[in-house]
C-alpha cells in the first residue's frame, strides 16, 4: 500500500478526533504526533481495555463497514461499561487488505457514530496492510474504589441481566444463512431483520454501567454467552450460581424465530450480546429502579449466588441437568 | 482454538503483571477482569500509543518469537520515548493461528525482558485466532505541558539523531537473505550479526526521551527511514530541512557490509531504527552532554531546520539532487 493511500486513511480517522464535531479539552494533543497526550480528571482512576475483531472469527466475511466500525468500538465500550466507567478516548490498530475508500468511509462512520453517541474521541491509530483485523483501545475513568469487578458478589446475592441475550447469536445465524444465499420463510422479515440488528450494532450498556457503581456488587459484560460469563462472575466472586431458566428475558423476535427450546439454548450460551450481568444484594432492590431508569434498558433477575461452586440450571422448580459449553462451541454448531 | 487453550495463553501473560517479578503500586487491577483500573500520578499527563506488527510485513514469516515479542513492545516504547514519556503499562492484542506452547513462551519472554528493563506492567490483553498480527497499546506519563511533539521546531534549530540510522534495515536485508537460503559471505558474522541485532532488538530510546525534555523543541522516532521522518519533523515544526550525508552516524558493521553509498542510502532511507530524531536550539548545546550521558547512547548532529520548506541533502558542501523515496519503496527493493 503506498504511503499516499495511508494518508487518505489518516483522513477519515481524523475527523474522529472530534466526536460528534465537539472536540474534548481532555485531549491535549491527538491523531498525528508519535503518540497522544491525554489529561485524567483530578482523582478519578483510568480505566482501560482492548479487543480485537477478526475478519471469519468475529464478524463474516463481507460483512457491512459499518458494522465492523461500530461492534469493534462497541465490544470495548461494553468492557467499560462492565467496570462502570465512563469512556473518554479510543485509539485504533486497524490492519486491511487494502485501502478501499468505500470500506473506510463506512468503516469510519460506523466507528465514528456510536463514539459520537458516548462522546468518546479517537486519539490515536496505526494502519497496516494485512488480514482484516481491527485492534480498539478504549480509555475511561471511574471515581476511586468505585470500579465494578467480577469479584464482590457473595452468597444470596441476586443475579441480573440487561436485555435479551440470545438475540445476536440468533441474529449471527440468520447472517450465517444469508451469507450461505439462503432465503428467510415468509413472516420472518421483522422479527429476523431486530435479531440481526443485535447482532450487528449490538449497545454497549455504558450508562447503566455507570448507574450500577456502588450498588452491583460484581460486574460482567456478556460476550461469551450468559451461562458461562455469569459462571465468570461467580467463580471470582468465590461462589456458585442458580440460574432459573424460566426467568431469563426471551425477546419475542427470538421465540417467534428459534422456537422455545432453542431460544432458552441461545439465551445461555450464545455469544456477542454485550448485555451486562450482575450481582446485587438484597437490600439494594429499591434502589435499582433508580439504576434501571438511568440505565435506559430492561433488567431481570435470572437467579442468585450461592455458596456451592458451580453451575445449577433450574427449570420449573427442578434441577435441570446441564453442562455449560460456552462460546467456542456454539461458534462451530451455528 | 478451544476455550482451554486461551487459558493456556492467559497463564503466560499473566506473568507479565509483575514486570521484573515486581508489582507496580499503581496497577489496582490488572489481568483477568473486563478491564484493567490503574492510577495516574497526580499532575501527571497519560500519553498513550498503539501500534501494529502483522507477519509478512513487518516481520518475516518463521521469525524467532522472542524477537516479535520484544519488537511489539518495543516500537511503542519508541513512540512514549519520543514524546519524552516514561512508559509504565501496556495492553496486548494477540492474534495467532495456533496456540503453540513453544512460540507463547518464546514470545512471552522477548516481550517480558523488555518490559521488565522499563518496568512496564501488562495489564490487559485479548488473544483471538487469526492471522499472525500484534497490537500493543503503551501508557505512560509526562509532566505536564512537557511531551515532546513534532511541531515547535525553529529555523537555525540543530538537527540530531541517536545511535547508526540503517543497520536495522541492513539487518532486515540479512534476515531475507538467510530465511531465502543464502549464505553469508566469508567475513561476514560479526558485523551481519550486529546489524541483524539491530533489526531483531531494537532498542527504545526512553531515557533519552525523558533527558530531552525542556530540551529538544522537537522530537520524532525514527522508524519509517530517517530522512522522512525528519522531514515529518520539520513540516509540523512549519520548516524546511538541511541535512548532512558526510554528518550521518553510519556504524562500521553497515560501512563494512553495504559500502559508503549503500549504507548512506540505508542510514537516510531505511525503515526500523527506532532512534530519536530531534531538534535543539543552538544556545541549548551546553546542557545537551547531560542529555546524552543519561541517554546512554550518541547523538549526533546531521542538519539544521531552515525556513524554506522541504529537504535538501547536502553533501561536500553542496546540495545532492534527492527525492525522499520513504519506507515503502524501501521495503520493496530489499
Amino acid at each position: 500500500m503506498p504511503v499516499g493511500e495511508f494518508d487518505l486513511i489518516d483522513r477519515y480517522f481524523r475527523r474522529l478526533d472530534r466526536p460528534g464535531g465537539h472536540a474534548r479539552a481532555d485531549v491535549l494533543l491527538g491523531v498525528g504526533d508519535d503518540a497522544a497526550v491525554l489529561r485524567v480528571p483530578a482523582g478519578q482512576e483510568l480505566v482501560a481495555a482492548i479487543d480485537t475483531l477478526v475478519e471469519g472469527r468475529h464478524f463474516l466475511p463481507g460483512c457491512a463497514p459499518q458494522s465492523i466500525g461500530h461492534r469493534a468500538l462497541a465490544v470495548n465500550l461494553s468492557d467499560l461499561a462492565a467496570m462502570g466507567a465512563e469512556p473518554a478516548w479510543a485509539l485504533l490498530a486497524l490492519t486491511l487488505p487494502a485501502a478501499e475508500e468505500a470500506f473506510l468511509e463506512a468503516f469510519a462512520a460506523g466507528l465514528g457514530r456510536l463514539a459520537a453517541a458516548h462522546h468518546v474521541a479517537l486519539v490515536g491509530g496505526d494502519t497496516t496492510a494485512g488480514p482484516l483485523t481491527v485492534s480498539v483501545q478504549v480509555l475511561g475513568f471511574v471515581p476511586p474504589g468505585q470500579a465494578l469487578r467480577r469479584a464482590g458478589g457473595a452468597p444470596g446475592d441476586l443475579l441480573f441481566v440487561s436485555g435479551t441475550p440470545g438475540d445476536a447469536a440468533a441474529g449471527l445465524q440468520l447472517e450465517r444463512r444469508a451469507a450461505d444465499g439462503g432465503v428467510a420463510p415468509p413472516g420472518e422479515a421483522a422479527a429476523g431483520q431486530a435479531l440481526r440488528e443485535r447482532f450487528l450494532y449490538p449497545t454497549p450498556r455504558v450508562a447503566l454501567g455507570r448507574a450500577l457503581r456502588g450498588l452491583a456488587s460484581a460486574c460482567i459484560d456478556v460476550s461469551d454467552g450468559l451461562a458461562g460469563d455469569a459462571a465468570k462472575l461467580a467463580a471470582a466472586s468465590g461462589c456458585g450460581l442458580r440460574l432459573e431458566a424460566d426467568a431469563l428475558p426471551l425477546s419475542p423476535a427470538l421465540r417467534a424465530l428459534a422456537g422455545p427450546e432453542r431460544a432458552l439454548q441461545l439465551a445461555l450460551e450464545g455469544g456477542d450480546d454485550y448485555e451486562l450481568c450482575f450481582s446485587l444484594p438484597p437490600a439494594q432492590l429499591p434502589e435499582l429502579a433508580v439504576a434501571a431508569q438511568a440505565g435506559g434498558c430492561p433488567l431481570t433477575c435470572i437467579g442468585v449466588l450461592e455458596q456451592a461452586p458451580g453451575v445449577r440450571l433450574y427449570r420449573g422448580g427442578k434441577i435441570q441437568p446441564y453442562v455449560a459449553t460456552g462460546y467456542d462451541h456454539f461458534a462451530n454448531s451455528g
